[in-house]
């Protein structure tokens, strides 16, 4: 059929007239639908048999407009074919890290994929103090696996620049390169603030030296096509509970650096950690839960590097190198030195994406839930106003940046004796 | 029709069945056919009209292998769209720059140009020292324009990316990676060097800091897609007079470092100024014209980076970043940084990516003429020891390059009390 949005009234007979929807649901199945979309750009609906919950999907359609600026913002609809695309190519490099996909239909720019009924997006139990003993190794596993494998590690030269070519996001990449790089650093009528971080995010708009460091990691966003990266991996695209964890909404997918990822993970947990001194006002409490994170963010930066490298030295068969070009005396060193200055350009490079994000969080279009969920104005800023600074600080130091320790040292410094 | 290769015979009833050649030749032209295609990939005919030699064109097909190679290495015709696709981009940047087009044909692989009846390729006259006064005009604006143009400094995000999908070019990147940044380093069948070489190839393939910075400035020419880059700027794809320049056989060209161009022009200057060792051996005719390759080393860079700031400065409407961006107090200082700091990137990249490619000359499939038309080994070997070490040192001293005098420094200091 002709594209037209769905509802929930006529997402029954959509759902029902499809083939693929006949190995999910019983064939007497009552069918209930729920719109639950959030997000910006596509309506996401629900659909659970109402004899037997189990037998449920997700519907996820694009809208042809981006849904928070109303339909002043032009989208294409194309970008559904990245999300199938990306969601399909995950399940193979990652799987069971990704939702499973059942269906597509490029007409009508929407994809069938599993309901993740025993999920919660991350952001709120993070709010709660919850933990989740598997999500390091989940998350990191995701990074490693599906960084490393649409790589020049992996891939020969001809098949990484296919792949690459299948997944030239224009529009998408668009929204980040003016949402996370420039706007929020200038007038821009959607941008948002705390009327009491006035002064603050002023002297960012004139910081000089912070303007050309934004400006230099913009670049690396829009030039570096180190990998297919998901490009909007931050604690609202990440479902999970204490034993799984699932990656979800990759329709901003590209081939860019893999720093500007493994960053926005980083930046989430220092978010929330920040977010604390408002949600947690026990000071044992809250030091307890911050101290967490922060082990969060050092166990996603390690075991993402551990397992990148391990995945490198098992797979070696990518353009860059063959193995055979380390093969001399003292090759086997060579090629470690040079991994270990391909980890740590990523870890630099996610210290300035992390930051960068950090700080559009603060000023720009949309910030994050675990902030805007602090009610009151004067603490909220308190978190903000360290996000600023630690976030400033990632992204002019990023060059000086030799290990995780270091990015969590500038948080320690940032927030040292700041009570709540 | 459909394809097949043209031959000095089936070539005049071709040019002669297109409707486009009504207004480069007289309708009673007969038509004399020459291949003098040196090149590995393709044929090149010249078509002239025996009465009238101002009438005249250049042919050039693709063949569907790697000529050099023999038809042991199949390459899809498709390459000759990315010849003629940068050849019409090019005389709409830089008119006056590269040959015109007069027809192409997609289903034939070909394309029918300009005749440059009074123009050399580059290499020949440098070998017999002459003088080229618009050189460094030419080739710099040839640059500045092409790069500046298709940059994101220029084109907005979403432009840029669909002029980098149709310029994604897989096959003829491979052979830039196989043989500027692999194949040379290691044993591979088709490398060739002097036999008074080998020690230093040897030494080459087995340096293993050397090694892993060749990795890092291949990484960069896989993944840095700053500009549409000719990808194949050596003094061979060159064509000039005393008044005139123009820059041929771009079917390399992908979005890649702008450096990768800037530093071949630079190295094969470098080349040539050694090859004069064996070429001129009068001392004073040769530190002469050798001092002149210096400066045209400079000249290349300095006129490169002044035309390209201008461009920018006179045409900042690119995505990075709106001029919008830079209007705060001590904006246009930080703007000036920015630029600087782009530009010195340029530099050196240039360095790396000039660096590899002097060196591939030496032990690769390919040298160049300069040094290839040395007939005693003995006084080959000398010059090619040189570049070498340059080569060597342009790669590993790369991110210490502050400015072009280091560039020529390190000549300098490598050719000190050097005699013929």
């Amino acid at each position: 059929m002709s594209y037209e949005a769905l509802n929930e009234r006529t997402l029954v007979d959509y759902t029902q007239s499809r083939a693929s929807m006949k190995t999910v649901f019983s064939s007497d199945a009552r069918l209930s639908v729920r719109e639950v979309g959030d997000g910006n750009l596509n309506l996401v609906f629900i659909v659970v048999n109402d004899d037997d919950p189990r037998e449920s999907v997700v519907v996820k359609q694009a809208l042809p407009y981006l849904r928070v600026a109303g339909e002043s913002w032009p989208l294409t609809r194309e970008r559904m074919r990245f999300e199938t695309q990306a969601l399909s190519l995950h399940n193979d490099l990652a799987p069971g890290l990704v939702p499973k996909v059942y269906d597509h239909d490029g007409e009508m720019s929407l994809v069938i994929m599993e309901y993740l009924a025993d999920h919660e997006v991350m952001r709120m139990p993070l709010v709660r103090r919850e933990r989740f003993p598997c999500f390091v190794d989940h998350i990191s596993s995701f990074m490693a696996r599906t960084l490393f494998f649409t790589s020049d590690l992996f891939l020969s030269g001809p098949e990484k620049k296919e792949l690459q070519a299948r997944f030239i996001n224009p529009q998408l990449c668009k929204i980040q390169e003016d949402f996370v790089f420039t706007n929020p650093y200038m007038d821009s009528d959607e941008n948002q603030w705390n009327p009491n971080l006035e002064a603050e995010v002023r002297a960012v708009r004139s910081n000089g030296e912070l303007k050309a460091a934004i400006a230099e990691v913009k670049e690396s966003y829009m030039t570096n096509g180190q990998a297919l990266i998901h490009s909007d991996l931050h604690t609202g695209s990440i479902m999970l509970n204490k034993t799984d964890t699932r990656v979800i909404d990759p329709e901003f997918a590209f081939f860019g650096p893999m720093g500007f990822d493994v960053g926005a993970v980083m930046e989430n947990l220092v978010l929330n950690y920040l977010s604390h001194y408002a949600h947690t006002p026990d000071p044992d409490l809250r030091s307890d839960y911050q101290a967490y994170l922060l082990d969060l963010v050092r166990g996603v930066w390690n075991e993402f590097a551990r397992k990148f490298d391990a995945l490198w030295l098992e797979n070696n068969k990518g353009e860059l190198m063959p193995a055979k070009y380390w093969d001399f005396p003292g090759g086997q060193e060579a090629f470690a030195a040079f991994r270990d200055g391909y980890v740590l350009d990523v870890l630099q490079d996610a210290a300035g994406h992390g930051g960068c994000k950090m700080l559009r969080r603060m000023m720009g279009i949309v910030s994050v839930w675990d902030i805007t969920s602090i009610q009151d104005l004067a603490k909220r800023a308190q978190a903000e106003r360290l996000a600023i600074r630690i976030g400033s600080r990632w992204v002019l130091e990023r060059n000086l940046v030799r290990d995780v320790e270091d990015l969590v040292g500038i948080v320690l410094e940032e927030t040292e004796g700041v009570e709540a």
